[in-house]
């Protein structure tokens, strides 16, 4: 779903900086050692979707690390001055040339170990015509019993799909949030 | 390492910054001149709340640019490794030293001059014991026909306390998100 590896944000910081905490402030911040320019951390946007077509619903098998070979809902980075809806259906283009109609917010998840927060839509395709964009190894229109449960990429795919399956038919509700006690972490074999 | 044409990048970055396109990206970015580290921009989260007690509504005034004297949901960036709901949480206890419990998602708004996401929430107070934190010049409980409707700090604001009206009595409802047509445009007298 997101590409932890192709976006530092928390990690992989210009050399010169070095960790502090500013004059005025609580927290460690990453502070040059040349100018003293002060390089806030801040977590980062996902957006996505559950798209559906009839009764089948999108979903992509991944072509980049991490989790390469997985499958994934259509979602990415938000990127500067979108919003969250043209978010999602820029990354529905990108990984697989879709052209969806937002309906509504399906899930709002945060993942702290990431400084994530998911945005992820309920939508549905214009036309079942899709293909494999550049980070996508191949995509398919599965029907509920058809998902490859073992081979989802990450926990918040799962989350999506069991949200979008419990308000199937719903409309005008209250956006799901994280199962209790769930943060994203992945067990350690696939970390 | 840095391209000719490519300018420095004139404020609010490290000085080194030049903005180019990287190899087999599709977006300007900020990269060091140095080093070549890439220094991703990514969108802001802004975690808050429409906070009561009993009927009223917590507003501050606020004591910092911008807008510094006009009132303002308690509200802010989010931090690293918080979830949604524990910024809004702790941005309450920061600007009004205020405890509160989250009742649902009010609002999503998408801000795009500003590249911001806000995650409005709609929340009680446990306690009418507030006070002003440090970026907080007052703080008040406003009945909806006291609020200072002509010194509301952003347009988001309006639209956050128009939302929660709208709403005010109903559960499981979808968050609202920007009035049609409109994105945060400040109104030129007060960029």
């Amino acid at each position: 779903m997101s590409k932890p590896g192709t976006k530092p944000v928390a990690s992989g910081h210009h050399k010169r900086f070095v960790r502090e905490i500013p004059d005025g402030d609580d927290r460690s911040r990453l502070v040059c050692g040349d100018c003293g320019f002060i390089q806030y951390e801040n977590p980062v946007v996902v957006v996505g979707s559950v798209a559906t077509w009839e009764d089948r619903i999108l979903l992509c098998r991944r072509a980049i690390p991490p989790r390469k070979g997985f499958w994934t809902l259509p979602a990415g980075y938000l990127e500067l001055h979108e919003s969250a809806a043209e978010g999602a259906l820029r990354e529905a283009w990108e990984e697989a040339r879709a052209r969806l109609e937002i309906e509504q917010l399906l899930a709002v998840y945060s993942i702290p170990r990431l400084s994530q927060i998911q945005l992820i839509f309920r939508a549905h395709l214009l036309s079942a015509d899709v293909a494999a964009g550049p980070e996508t190894a191949e995509l398919s229109l599965f029907t509920w019993d058809d998902i490859p449960w073992d081979e989802i990429a990450f926990p918040s795919v799962h989350w999506a799909l069991g949200h979008f399956q419990e308000m199937r038919g719903q409309t005008g509700f209250a956006p799901r949030s994280n199962p209790p006690g769930e943060f994203g972490e992945l067990a350690a074999e696939i970390e």
